[in-house]
């Protein structure tokens, strides 16, 4: 790419920067929780319209997503919950395309009063950029069509079809980009700006969502030394789910990109719900676990060993019989490797370092990323990589203002360098 | 009493007995559960009101409980929440005065797979009532009018007044009968046939409920074991509150009547809810706790321990700070004892043996009892005596039929001796 071309892209990025944040801001303001998406979808698909793109939007189909092996199954109704997809179309198609995407979707904001403002308010202080989602990740949805336009502003028409995907599900199923991939969208390469401090997605892990639930045989608190208590009984199944937890962290040796991890396998006892009375003693005691498992581990392995675990606690720590049934109430998902040597990595690294003057750095990540989707499933090289974050899922998320525009120029000139460019 | 009386009571008994346990079921098979008591009481008035008792019905009203010291605090609307009390007025009143007490509500059935049956179905199956709230307390309540009956049908007519109380309340705050103390209720003696194994509680424990709110600062599973997690967080704190528990219990020696439990104060881990999505360490979790205390203690006495070991917390096991804040939302209860030598112990114990041909046996209970109400705040001797039952609080709770007409007919010869009697 010409120095001339890549400094008038930054340029243009920096031009419409006010209006990035702007609209970022727009959106975090909009709730996106699980199947409350719409408003936000509406928004985006405005954006992409106006943009002059081929409009696509479509509910999710739980029943044809569920004949896929990388489906994640769902305890909500899909009625009303669409992805969006814009796809611009080059007047000669002569490079590579691409597949720009990111999730709308956002995971709750917890209890309100310990946020230190509305987390659907999105200011920006001392050059953060608050709310929920923001970080996680709007601002990576927004720098798609920002980066975007800075190539056409900046006189330049890219040469291969890209598609605008917001997507849903991604904070629970990975349904949402599983949906698009089934729909048959597909490209040379796949850019997902996640929050991921400047740096770029090596690996990362699978994940698995299930429900736990513990029964055993209740009595009058009067009794209660003789008798079970399945919120204790809980804890003790955690017990032996923790235990399979340690023994894969003691296999990361034998994980390629896990080696040097400390904790690469994090057990997340998500959430408890227990007991009827506070005079009984509880009967029943439900947990939803998040469990990560490897890449190159199926889910049907990792499961087979969770339930397995499970299956063996026949009794509680006392002695009392008890039952402990897993139910898979979400994420069933491998985690996938970014195989190095790829031509869209090079390139990438090429745009990363002449906007941040320091090397692409990539890292291994214990979470779930919907980049397992297109690598394991389309065999697209995927790229996961964007801003600078701090406290996603927690209090008071927020996005380096900084790492955001600078993400947008190296996706901008990505686009630029990966697609090719005709003047416009 | 003649002889001659006490077995026309007795045969009296007999001879209702088939009806007596077909309301017995009727009442069962209104799901009387906490605010939901209506029908059941609806049930009750037109019975009282069929035996001519002069009909009483009222709402209860919490700010005017709140202002007795015996007051549970009430997380529910008293809207429609009433008192039924039918009272006997004897043509002429020679002898001594009677409450006859029982509550209407029922705790929760919990998951109703666990039952064997509908826990709204009342079938007899070999020698047992079966049903939630057969045992606690419908069969003693349905005792106390065919018991009234059996005198009456002896050809008896009682000659002080009796009170038929039906109060809501008792499994969660004992509002029901201490506002019926407060509407002025009073009597020369109290009996409340809760099931009791035949025996009569001598003591029994205070019970204060309280929820525990554990809250501090979430991450992202990815970083989770720098953080905290508020599950984790509430099992250290009821680990604090089980160190009281174990104190408390140490010090059995120094309470009379608690000497010879082997574990007389248990505090129930009754209900837990934490957390709000699998993949977002929990930031909050809220335990519901039913906490014993002896006779003697005051509940302000007791709170203060709760609430200082509580206070006493200001981080998890891990080390992060956190908070647990406990608020009272039911039970703020003394224990009573019924000093032994009252007239009216002598008068039970005459009545038991004659039917069940064997001394009457008290014994120390660690649980609550509406008895409280009437021996702390109305001086009045409360004899707490019935049935057998099996899983009150728990699955497959039932009542022993034959234990049913047996206490019928003690009960009925207590009211003949104690309120002394006039030909009908």
């Amino acid at each position: 790419m010409h120095a001339d071309d890549a400094r008038r892209i930054c340029d243009a990025v920096d031009a419409a920067f006010d209006a990035q944040l702007e609209l970022t801001a727009e959106l975090v303001r909009h709730p996106s929780l699980r199947t409350r998406e719409g408003s936000a979808q509406d928004l985006l698909y405005a954006e992409m319209e106006r943009r002059g793109f081929a409009m696509d939007r479509w509910e999710l189909d739980a029943a044809q997503l569920s004949e896929h092996v990388g489906y994640g199954p769902s305890t909500v109704s899909y009625e009303g919950v669409t992805n969006v997809v814009g796809t611009y179309r080059p007047t000669e198609h002569t490079g590579r395309s691409l597949i720009l995407n990111g999730h709308v979707d956002v995971v709750p904001e917890g209890p309100e009063e310990a946020w230190s403002r509305s987390p659907w308010d999105a200011p920006v202080i001392d050059g953060w950029l608050h709310g929920r989602g923001s970080g996680d990740m709007k601002a990576g949805l927004v720098a798609n069509l920002f980066a975007f336009d800075a190539v056409r502003a900046a006189g330049l028409s890219p040469a291969a079809p890209i598609h605008f995907q917001s997507v849903v599900e991604e904070e629970c199923t990975g349904n949402g980009s599983l949906s698009a991939l089934m729909r048959g969208y597909t490209a040379d390469a796949v850019v997902i700006p996640e929050p991921e401090e400047d740096m770029l997605v090596r690996a990362n892990t699978g994940v698995i969502w299930f429900t736990v639930r513990v029964a055993g045989v209740p009595t009058h608190p009067r009794e209660m030394s003789s008798g079970f208590n399945a919120i204790d009984a809980a804890h003790h199944v955690m017990g032996e789910l923790r235990r399979v937890e340690e023994r894969w962290n003691a296999e990361r040796g034998s994980h390629r990109h896990f080696e040097d991890l400390d904790h690469p396998i994090n057990f997340n006892l998500g959430t408890i719900r227990g007991g009827d009375w506070p005079s009984s003693v509880p009967a029943w005691c439900e947990i939803e676990v998040r469990a990560a498992l490897y890449p190159g581990v199926t889910a049907d392995q990792a499961w087979e060993e969770l339930t397995g675990a499970l299956e063996s606690v026949t009794s509680d720590a006392q002695g009392h019989p008890i039952s402990a049934v897993a139910t898979r109430t979400g994420f069933y998902a491998e985690g996938y490797v970014l195989e190095e040597g790829s031509e869209a990595e090079a390139v990438l690294a090429r745009s990363h370092e002449r906007v941040f003057g320091s090397e692409l750095r990539s890292f291994t990540t214990p979470g779930y990323l919907d980049g397992r989707v297109f690598t394991l499933y389309g065999d697209i090289p995927t790229l996961v990589y964007g801003p600078v974050s701090e406290a996603i899922h927690g209090f008071d998320e927020r996005v380096e203002v900084e790492s955001v525009r600078r993400i947008t120029k190296s996706i901008a000139l990505f686009i630029a360098d990966w697609c090719g460019t005709a003047q416009a």
